[in-house]
């Protein structure tokens, strides 16, 4: 039984609104008094079920304009930067199973997913270089003897690669379509603006 | 040229959550001393522009099912009666036309369109019958001397016919793509949850 004070965040390290969510989760959650799960997952395998077969950035030109100059007004109404990367949408698959690395490993990924998240969405790096994202893990206040070749190499392992592919698994069972979403039991919400809901909903 | 405290609300009656931009907006658009100019337009050439040819809670039945449970859950949060027409997605042609008739004969349309809505999401009433569009009318405060019929019949005319087309053309070249939407300017935005922040920007 999933404990009711706890939510489970799911992020796409890819998706522009997860970002969003990830900066202002844990905040938001300390005050509500809700425990976070940081579940990173793969968008790709679930927009490939629903018959997409890019971003839906860039499959509705006309929509992806717009999230575009959406995220701009709204991370801006958050006190958060936000610059569109070069590269876009991205790779976060080493960074995902990173994320799965340190969780099963009893680390709170959390500063590690936002350091790749601001990187990505306001420093302009590619996340998908090891380099980013043994940075990122230099950001993540981690034990002194653990190096980020180490966390990556783990990343690596059969064990890590099949959390990921249990994760979609998960997604896929509890009807997920987009990134981020929030569950708690069986109840899911989807988008940033869906963050407060989804934490009250946790609390009750 | 738009004047900055003026909002235009872009509506389909077929839509769910313009339902709840509808009933929120007159509240929150008079504290923020924000004028709304009601203007309704048809979602379907838009989708079909995007290749979209259904209702998107039909066309990804996944995101669908889940639209259903956020609308439920959100106008509980709001306060708002909701329940699943047994009809859907409805057409709103007529009640577009005479929100628009109303419009051009210097009448506010809000409570007609309010009406509209509330027998369509609450009441279940299927608003393509020009009774249930006449009943609306009678909870629009209109002169006494004004029959529903009369409404109906100046709706079906030429020049309330090309009104409607001449605000899918404006929605067109703003870059519109679902419904609510609200501009000021040249900014756009989309969906109930920015009805807030769409304020804020008339405002500024």
């Amino acid at each position: 039984m999933i404990k009711p004070t706890q939510l489970t965040f799911w992020f796409e390290f890819a998706s522009p609104y997860s970002y969003l969510s990830a900066m202002r989760i844990r905040d938001l959650a300390d005050r509500a008094g809700v425990a976070v799960i940081w579940q990173p997952f793969l968008l790709g395998p679930i927009f490939a079920a629903q018959g997409w077969d890019d971003s839906p950035f860039r499959l509705y030109p006309r929509k992806g304009a717009y999230m575009l100059r959406d995220m701009v007004r709204t991370a801006r109404d958050y006190g958060l930067p936000y610059a569109q990367p070069d590269i876009f949408p991205q790779n976060g698959l080493l960074g995902a199973r990173v994320a799965l690395a340190l969780r099963g490993a009893g680390h709170d990924p959390a500063a590690f997913v936002c350091s790749v998240y601001a990187r990505q969405f306001a420093q302009n790096a590619d996340i998908s270089d090891p380099a980013t994202i043994a940075a990122a893990l230099g950001d993540a206040a981690l034990p002194e003897d653990s190096t980020a070749e180490a966390w990556i190499a783990r990343a690596q392992s059969p064990q890590i690669k099949q959390a990921l592919r249990d994760a979609g698994t998960t997604a896929d069972r509890l009807g997920l379509f987009g990134a981020p979403s929030f569950s708690t039991g069986d109840e899911i919400f989807w988008g940033d603006d869906r963050l407060e809901q989804a934490l009250r909903y946790a609390q009750a």
